[in-house]
């Protein structure tokens, strides 16, 4: 099966190429799509953490065709799966990671701990539900989301 | 731009219709597909939780179009942006769960807690990384991810 999937938006940041750690020190913008209305985002302000989808546009489509590799290339590991792996060369492309959200304003989404390039396609966003973490956190959260949750689990 | 993403697997489960609640009931297998080398899995019992990732695919066209709902319909909420949700009808209907990692047996995975129906699309499968979470939990993972991790945030 396969299934076609559009950009949001994409994501704006000092990082220009694909490095691989310290992403710390990167803060990063979220900027919509001028064809996604606004109010997609409303009341996204009041998540403590959001988590943020992205395509990772820069692997070559070989990269993303090996099932197994050596994690960072580490030379004293053994080959693992790629689905025992986070890595961006995949098949599909998707990367997600959960930021902790800073500002939102107009179509300017503010990040802290994205791990994504400058220019990366966002295809998704999504709050963080505490009740999605294997543990409870010091994630917070509107009331709503209790309440739409309750019976959940 | 768009993207085409293909299944690597599906949900074999006994939850046949879209139902939101109780979902901690429901124990998923994972069976990944004939192309898919089975490698591709290999480490993937070190951890303890696993993220899958999958297709929406009874969520109609028209649903993946309203940028703006009530969050389970509820007469007492009011809108929400649909990035302010994790709700299946979203653009790109990506649906993405943190599930307790059972077995790897061949192309079977066992999970607890992964909320899609029977037959779902997976279209990724990621394991859980504590350094991707908001805070330390009770995951578990083997050396090598701390290894590799230790200077990314």
């Amino acid at each position: 099966m396969e299934f076609v999937i559009k950009d949001i938006g994409r994501v704006s940041n000092e990082r220009k190429e694909r490095i691989d750690d310290n992403w710390s020190e990167i803060e990063s913008e979220i900027i919509l799509n001028d064809d996604i209305p606004l109010h997609s985002l409303h009341g996204l302000s009041e998540f403590s953490h959001i988590e943020v989808f992205f395509y990772f546009h820069k692997v070559p489509d070989e990269s993303s065709k090996r099932f197994e590799k050596i994690p960072r290339e580490l030379k004293n590991l053994k080959p693992k799966g790629i689905f025992s792996q986070r890595a961006g060369g995949r098949p599909n492309k998707i990367g997600n990671t959960i930021c902790k959200l800073i500002s939102v304003e107009g179509r300017k989404i503010r990040v802290e701990n994205l791990d994504a390039i400058n220019d990366s396609p966002v295809i998704d966003i999504k709050p963080v539900y505490s009740v999605f973490l294997p543990k409870f956190t010091d994630v917070t959260e509107p009331d709503w989301v209790n309440e739409i949750t309750k019976n959940y689990w």
